[in-house]
């Protein structure tokens, strides 16, 4: 597998419009986008810093995976995404070798990129996305 | 305040050995360093990613912070630090922010870093450390 850099940062929030004026400004971060991911159940604020992105994560239903995250372990990093080339042929690959998946194959996730998951027990406890940008 | 980059992600782990061998041997990373850290009660790998590290903590004592982290919420994520310049002149600024700050002054960090930590009650659950490599 051969990982460029880190793709994005998702880091789950109570209240994405405090936390964007908290990156805005004190960070001096600047957000360029706000999306809403309905399969994902969130609301989401995009930022660039260097060749990463900051994801803020804002849960729209208390069930869903971001929702239920806080409420387990309080506001903090959701999740790390690599950038990777050839996702389709990663995923059988990473099960060969044992490692506990959450998708078995790409789908879509926000920005129009092709994404997938790794589950943190596999992870040593980090939920770990790997997307690649079908544009590139 | 300008953040270039994200200089590195701390992630709290309970085996560095076995921790080491997942990023090398499945996400294929190479670990090009371990230190340890007397000060923070860590023992670290260091691994490059892009423009980023990512710094794998093991506890070398269960009171120490990253012990006590694992404890509570378990491995994962422990802290994300971004790149600055002139950190020396960000700490007062943040602090006329109304951002609670851990470090009021820069002190030395793992691989010669100087850096400072804002207490992750102000920054949304993630512990943040800011850091500025003296030799640029």
């Amino acid at each position: 597998m051969n990982l460029s850099h880190i793709e994005h940062i998702g880091i789950a929030v109570k209240n994405l419009d405090e936390a964007v004026s908290f990156y805005e400004e004190i960070l001096g971060l600047k957000c360029y986008a706000i999306e809403e991911v309905a399969d994902q159940k969130v609301k989401t604020a995009f930022f660039r810093i260097g060749q990463t992105k900051i994801e803020l994560l804002e849960s729209t239903d208390p069930g869903g995976p971001v929702g239920k995250f806080i409420e387990k372990k309080g506001q903090g990093v959701h999740h790390i995404a690599f950038a990777v080339n050839n996702l389709e042929s990663v995923f059988p690959e990473l099960e060969e070798k044992g490692v506990m998946l959450i998708d078995k194959t790409p789908r879509k996730g926000a920005e129009g990129l092709n994404i997938g998951f790794l589950h943190p027990k596999s992870t040593f406890g980090v939920l770990t996305e790997l997307c690649e940008d079908p544009k590139k």
